[in-house]
């Protein structure tokens, strides 16, 4: 037996005990006639003591050359610390060894292993098995699986069945990139790994299985930006017999579940808004609402006079920033460069000071006076101290930039608390979206989503004007689920297909499957799938994902630690069937 | 809403209620002036009413047009029934349907959803989402996801962490075939899928994860025998600072725990015993000890005699047949034959008859005296009434040979009792195996597994002795799981890696990154993994796996339902560097 406790465990009603502990050794003090190792493991750690009057000089030499990260084994008595430590749990007493053993040797690590390390990303990646022994890392992956079993104990206590689907599927053109697994024993032909379980779940509801949910990993091959990972955890869910009502409820009480089980905070009824409402007041699909600045359109209010900038443009729209008045004008000019970066896109920005004696002071006081812009100062609910921020332009691009602007402040000014949490539905997506550079619409969901009721006909006319049944759960600003009610009928599967470009040969190819399952009976059926690594980083109060995966890849898709992708042997290229052939 | 009630719910204390419910049209009867309509869910069967007297003409003209799967919502009131059906939950009342929505029509099925079901394996294959729809398959993956919950559940409380390790790793030859999966953004490599998380459970050992699990997808790109899956689920798991003892102290609690909240079967502890004694009491290492039959070793007793062929044998070995004796002489030929069959292999089998009266009539009478043969019924354990059936030759044969008749006689003799439950543990396994083909070692469990203390110098000498930290949890005959302390220092791993032929650059080229992590203060460590497939087929008292598994493959790795592996694009196999290269 290597342990009777663990590192973290011991505390006075331990005192006079005899105990073993085995860990790695955190920290060594050596004042000579003492010497005090701290010992670490999953779950804390222990001071350990050896000294001239109580341990052998043998033992007491063999303490002093313990190097950092040694794996050790001791046996002692616990013992009451002279100078106590109120900072960790076992800060109390100390262990005063008889008995050590070296249970492993240790080169010094490349990085410390402490909260703080002194190891870059980089070098972290490479020996994560080091970095997964700090505590920021280790408490992180710890987390996830309690969240993740949270998700199932509140699913499974519902009748959700967990159903595995496979992971060797077929490559479907449609969507983002595959990746592919050539096939040995069907020469030729390849595998696909899934991007999502989608079809398999809907066929599982044909099947009556009624309410599924797993955690799966799914995959993609995209080119990597900052915090996209080419695998990735997904809580994937459908149930059939469901409007949207009934599934926003389940899921809704399903996040209420993790929100109190995890982080102890209650929330009533989740607010829910449309995507028209929340693109025009946030600019945004996925807004933050821990914090107000909400877009005040202004076209009313600012089109009247001879400006000449807001009088061309589709949209003038302006958020107050709380306190903003006290920006001096070096400042405001630097938050202009901000919004005329190219990320951003702005081409100026209006503003205007609202003075605490209620007077305004515009860089447009040419051509506006205190009564328009006390009415500017209405429609963004600015109060004297404020200053109001006014952007304008085409409709779109110019929510988008305010929306920019919006995060951006509320950084800076500290409003996106991460211990405070904001949950809201957004609904009633548009069905198909516009890809500006083809001119083709494709579908904003996936292409197995309902249009709302009596909108089909809507796509042969005004296909951008047609809602869908979909929705998103959005938390502090990000997407952490998103779904829809499903199509549950061959016909207007067939419809959809055809508005997506499909030819009916190249719908049957692919999805000949799903068609046919749909004329035995398909139920009505919807869905929700949340991104789990998102969804645990934000209960987390962190923004990077990479941070709550055991083993990430970095953005060129590789595993610095195993060195993999790698070439693989001529010999299994040859059983695929395969040659590589690069371009020079 | 679509259901205020699912079809498994109503009992008579709903009588008089008003519900809804939605589901599936599993049988109609119509008497005319009654029809009565089976809907079926996934929870169960109600009975809907319509008739003459209270529905309206055109009600019952709907409900005689419905066909088998037609999806329907009804709405009604509960009444008793006239005459009760015991057989099911819902038996004693019916639904008064006074609203009836077909929600989704269906084709007539291609065979019908009943639990004895005339379609054939392709068939439900290639419509597996109507296969699921009946109650054998859909309650083997509802079965499957509670085992599934209880395991997490249970390690869960013993402070083990999900933690989810990659799909896209590093192929090693080293094995059984890898899937593998060209990388784009890496040009001319390939990621891999993995064979298991070995690799990384240990690294998170090195990263203090100290208890983890995980129940996670594996791969293995091989020739499929019968019921052999591409993909399949283990239950991995690893712990730090363990030794054996620990290891099957938490895993013999996690099978008791599954055999008592599953199937209700409280077992007490899991007897062990050694590769050696399994492979001689039952030649076998994953011994079904629901019945007895052990062999009995004849040599002393057998050799002594004139009878060349067990003289000349490295073993003589028998078992005794409970009841054989009242076997014909036809039978006994017929037996004869069986274990002569190329599928096992023996050039013969001598038989000896045990008498009610406590004489015997052996086949071999003019060699053996009634003194010889008391002594094999003593070695076999023979009473009177039994047959004694015995095999010579080779010892690894011959215990193979008798092993299969062993088998075969306890299912003939309806001695394999599925509702039966016999765990235990075969310990002390070989480290390395012989490769009959090659000449070279092999391990037998895997690279990583440790020898027993002391004997890493018989690596040596005689190899194929050296006896390895390595177990297998057995049940019913099956091996359910099987794991080994590992190694955890480089030294050690270094001279496994060179005894199973690898040379250093090979080692540090496919494990550097397992190495190197060993001298960086590596603890003691060790694991189980345990089919989960396998397990639940069992737990079910079955013996397909593909019977619960949701969406399986055919023996051609194929899924027939979605029609994959399939051929890609061009425009993939180019983005991929790939070029299509079968030979005639």
């Amino acid at each position: 037996m290597y342990r009777s406790h663990n590192c973290g465990e011991l505390r006075e009603t331990h005192i006079d005990e005899n105990v073993t502990l085995s860990g790695w050794v955190h920290k060594t003090r050596d004042k000579g006639f003492v010497i005090w190792v701290d010992i670490r493991d999953r779950y804390g750690i222990t001071q350990l003591v050896f000294d001239e009057d109580r341990s052998s000089s043998e033992l007491l030499d063999r303490a002093r050359n313990l190097g950092r990260e040694f794996v050790i084994q001791v046996k002692g008595s616990v013992i009451e610390r002279a100078s106590k430590n109120p900072n960790i749990p076992t800060g109390n007493i100390e262990v005063l060894v008889s008995e050590l053993i070296v249970l492993n040797e240790s080169k010094t690590p490349p990085f410390t292993i402490e909260n703080e390390t002194d190891g870059g990303e980089d070098l972290r990646m490479k020996y994560r098995y080091l970095d997964i022994r700090r505590n920021p890392v280790k408490n992180n992956l710890i987390f996830r699986s309690k969240v993740a079993m949270e998700v199932r104990k509140f699913l499974s206590d519902q009748e959700f069945i967990e159903v595995e689907t496979p992971y060797l599927i077929k490559s479907t053109p449609e969507g983002a990139r595959d990746f592919v697994v050539p096939s040995r024993m069907n020469e030729g032909q390849f595998y696909a790994l899934p991007q999502s379980p989608q079809t398999f779940k809907q066929l599982l509801m044909v099947g009556g299985m009624d309410k599924y949910f797993q955690i799966v990993k799914c995959f993609r091959d995209e080119d990597l930006r900052a915090d996209r990972q080419p695998e990735f955890t997904q809580i994937d869910c459908e149930m059939a017999f469901v409007e949207q009502e009934d599934i926003l409820d389940v899921f809704e009480g399903l996040t209420k579940h993790l929100l109190k089980e995890i982080k102890g905070v209650e929330i009533d009824k989740f607010p829910r808004i449309t995507f028209d409402e929340a693109m025009a007041k946030y600019g945004n699909d996925k807004p933050d609402i821990r914090f107000g600045m909400e877009f005040g359109e202004l076209n009313d209010v600012a089109q009247h006079k001879d400006f000449n900038v807001f009088n061309s443009a589709e949209l003038v729209v302006g958020i107050a920033i709380p306190g903003g008045n006290s920006f001096t004008r070096k400042e405001i000019d630097k938050l202009t460069d901000w919004v005329k970066r190219p990320q951003v896109g702005a081409l100026g920005m209006v503003y205007c000071r609202c003075n605490e004696d209620g007077s305004f002071k515009s860089s447009v006081d040419k051509f506006y006076d205190q009564d328009d812009l006390a009415k500017w100062a209405e429609a963004t609910g600015a109060k004297p101290g404020d200053l109001i921020c006014v952007l304008s332009g085409d409709k779109n691009k110019v929510r988008a930039q305010l929306s920019a602007l919006r995060m951006e402040m509320a950084e800076r000014l500290g409003l996106r608390n991460p211990d405070e949490f904001a949950p809201l539905w957004v609904v009633d997506f548009p069905l198909l979206e516009l890809d500006e550079e083809t001119g083709h619409y494709h579908a904003m969901h996936h292409p197995f989503t309902s249009p709302k009721p009596g909108q089909l006909e809507l796509l042969d006319t005004d296909p951008g004007a047609v809602r869908a049944n979909a929705y998103d759960l959005v938390l502090n600003g990000n997407e952490i689920g998103g779904g829809s009610i499903r199509i549950h009928d061959k016909e207007t599967q067939s419809i959809m297909f055809k508005h997506l470009g499909f030819t009916p040969e190249e719908a049957k190819a692919q999805f000949g499957f799903l068609m046919d399952a749909f004329q035995y009976g398909a139920p009505p059926h919807g869905g929700i799938a949340f991104g789990l690594d998102r969804l645990v980083s934000i209960l987390g109060g962190q923004e990077t994902i990479r941070d709550f995966i055991a083993f990430p890849k970095n953005n060129s898709g590789r595993d610095v630690m195993i060195d993999a992708p790698a070439p693989i042997d001529d010999e299994q290229l040859k059983e695929l069937n395969l040659r590589i052939d690069i371009k020079a």
